[in-house]
Parts: structure tokens; C-alpha cells; sequence
């Protein structure tokens, strides 16, 4: 049976991402959604500005909305139809390294966004995440 | 006699624009509105994402409110005019190529938009869904 | 293996909702969406005014929200707290007799939400839509 | 040493009123936000619609905000001054039972919010959640 992404799973993705923030020094923030884009799991790390929780959040809402790592859709960061979709409340999408979607058996169960260190630091973290739950995505 | 855009016809014209959907092995969101903007019919594919949805129901508001194809808008994009207009609640127009008049017997009936491809891929699907209620405009 | 709520599920029960609606002779809007709140599928039937779009999409989505039928939502509707959620972009929550859950293999996969008739008739379609996907509830 | 509401307080807080709601056996969405109504830790138990997300979170950020039990500020709920403040983008405060904020050293380092169940069974999980921090608040 596929329970898809469960609690314990997205907090145990959760703390993988934070183990590895820590290894590298780098205080985060990261969100876990689920695959309609709502919060399942958040934690931000000591020393992380409150500006890092929206911007992991709608990360990983936009790799919910469009099925799709953020990096992908950064050549449509400047269209204006990119724009107008609002992934939550007034928030349009944010297409960045970090944002990840989460695939279980076949099926979108959500996303990860990660956000404090570099693009590079970012997602290394939501690697380490997504790696927790058995998905493992390059570099 | 005009019996207009029936149910009958936008569910025809989802059913064919979904049919070539499938066979360009593509996941789209189709959405077909009445001439006063307001929803018809509506499907969306397994595997396609989404924010598809707001994508293909904004374009089709879009056609319908101008009376014209989103790709002739595209020059307005930019205008401050253009953005101050609502299409639905809150949402500005969207000019894609996926964007189409539903013109029956010389009278607007509705609008269609398609989501989840490239610009090209989803107008291929418009088009299919247009034809089906014999209509036929150029690629 | 579960495939959950497919698009061809819910075009399944969206005609099984419209037959209901024929053979009791009142045009109605139906809409269904996916566990997050976000249309699959929609059929506006001839006669229906469009002020049923956004009520049948509103209280599919409401119950998706809060994974209840909108009958037990009533107690709320003049709360604050329950009118200050967006379940949609602007839109407050929408408690009906025909918002009702679809949960699949004890999962929630969406929601279906009717309108155009009275509450009992609306409803009457919400469960004929549901009971093609091998969901009984209550009358 | 005051060492604030720190990534690791605000986890374990976190973890005891999931423990709680298990307890009890009710689904909870809780969030702890800091001073500043920004989110430091969010969990969604599995079963919780995902309407309990904004709820706990706005929750939270009402009591930060007028640093002061959701309990005590329900005279206002219908007063425009109350409602014209945003908590955040959009969202006005939200009064409610599980709305308390985290005094830590006479200092207001944030606030918890719970939603999922009754007002006084997510006011018992806030509890939980406070009472590891060292925090006894009356039921």
C-alpha cells in the first residue's frame, strides 16, 4: 500500500535537509507541501531571516504547481503568464535550485524548498532531503 | 437555427482537444468559457500540473473578453491598460497562443485555452477542439 | 495499484452527475477537484446561470479543505474564523449540501460540488456522481 | 543566558503537542511563529484537511502580533479596526482558543497556533506544545 507522504516522512525529510544544513554552516529555511501545494512540514534553522520562510514556501509550491524542478522554469521568470498564476494567496510562483517536487510510486506527492545559503547550497540541502524519502535527483 | 455553444458542443470540443492531447503524448488542462467569460466545460489530463488550470481558464476569459485571439494581444502585455482590466476576480488577462474565439454562425459564443505544453503544442490542441465544433483557424 | 482520482474517473463521475441532472430536469453546474483544491473537471449544462460555476467549484473545493461535507460545515458560515480561509484565491469557504469528499482506498483525492438546483437536488447529483466511482453516502 | 526561542525549542515544542494530538487521536495542523509572526516550525498530522494550515498559522500570528492569548482578543473579531490589521499578506488577525503566545524570560519570542480539532481539544495541543517549553498557561 502507498501512503504517499506521510507526516513521519515529511519530517523525516525534514531533518535530513536540516542534518545537512548544519554540516555545511549554513542556516536554513525549508518547506515541505504537499502535492496541492499546501504545507505538510516547516523548521528554519537559528540565524535564518525571516525572508528565507516565503521564499522556501513558494518554491516549493511552484514545483508543486507545475510538476517541475524550479530550475527548469527559470527561462519563464520574466513572462507574464508565469506571473499571473498565483501558487497560494497573491503569491506568484518562484522558480529556484531548491525547489524540488516529491514523486512517490509514480504519483506528485509535493515538493521541497530550500532557502538561506547560494542556489548551490539550497539545494545540495533539498537533495539531502528528497534523498531521505528515497528520491535521489543530480546535482 | 443557432442553438449557440450547448453543453453538448464545449463537451464535443473538450473531448477532441483531449483526444489530440493524447496523441501528441502531452498532459493539458482544456478549458472552454461562454462569451461572458464564465466556465462551460473543463478537464485536465492526468500528469499535467496545476497550475495548468488557471493558465487555460485565464486565456480562455482572455479570448472571450477581447473578442480576439490571445496571440494578437501579445503587443498589450506590457500596457498598464491591458493588466488594469480583470478577466475574472482579481485576474489580469493572459494572451497565449492557446487562446481562441469560439465564433459561431458570425456570433461570439465563448473561448477556448489550453495548458501544458509549449505555446505550439497547446494551440495543435485548441485548434482540435475548435475543429470539432467546425471551426477552423490557421496554425 | 492504486491510480486514484484519474481523469478518467472524473470525467466518469462528472457524466454521472449530468445524467442525474437530466433525469430530474434541472441544469447544473458540477465541478470536481483534485485532494488540493484545484479543478480536474467541470460541466456547465444548458440553462444553467453562471452564478453556479463559482458555487459548484467553491464547495468541492471547501470540502477538499477541510476534508468534510459542507453540510457539516454550516455551524460556521458565519464565523470569522471560517470566512477569513481562502480556498481559492479570494474566495472564503462555501458550505452546501453538495460538497461532498471523494476519498479513494481511505485516501482523500478531491471533491465534487454541484449546483443549480435545490440543496436536495444538488445533492441528489453530488452522490450520482460519487456512486459511479464506488462511493456511497448518505441521502 | 536567554537563549530565545531557539530551532530546537521550537521542534520539541512542536513534537509534544503532535504527541498530544495523538493522543487524543485528532489530526492538528500547529504552528510557532516568532515575534515578528514569522514561521519558525510547522507540522500537518496525517488526516488534517489542509484548511487547518492557514488557521494554525494565522492563529500564531495573532497572538504575536497583540502579544496576547487569541482567547482574549475575541471581543474584537467583529470590530473593523481589528479586522483592518494584516497579520500577513492579505490576512487578517484570527482570534481562537489554540492562539497563544511563548513568553520566554519575560519576553515575547513568539506564539503557537493549533487547528484540526475543537477549540478545546487544539487548545489542549497548544498547551502541550507550551508546557515543553517550560510554559504552563490555565486550560
Amino acid at each position: 500500500m502507498d501512503s504517499g507522504l506521510t507526516f513521519e516522512r515529511a519530517q523525516a525529510a525534514l531533518a535530513a535537509a536540516v542534518a545537512k544544513a548544519q554540516a555545511i554552516g549554513v542556516p536554513m529555511s525549508i518547506a515541505i507541501v504537499d502535492g496541492g501545494g499546501h504545507l505538510l512540514a516547516f523548521g528554519r534553522m537559528d540565524g535564518a531571516g525571516w525572508a528565507t520562510v516565503k521564499i522556501a514556501v513558494a518554491m516549493a509550491e511552484t514545483s508543486a504547481a507545475f510538476r517541475s524542478e524550479g530550475a527548469r522554469l527559470k527561462p519563464f521568470v520574466n513572462d507574464r503568464w508565469f506571473n499571473s498564476i498565483e501558487v497560494a494567496g497573491g503569491q506568484p510562483p518562484l522558480a529556484g535550485d531548491a525547489g524540488i517536487p516529491i514523486v512517490l510510486n509514480g504519483r506528485l506527492e509535493g515538493a521541497i524548498g530550500v532557502s538561506g545559503g547560494s542556489g548551490a547550497q539550497d539545494r545540495a540541502c533539498a537533495r539531502a532531503g528528497l534523498a531521505a524519502l528515497g528520491i535521489h535527483v543530480p546535482e
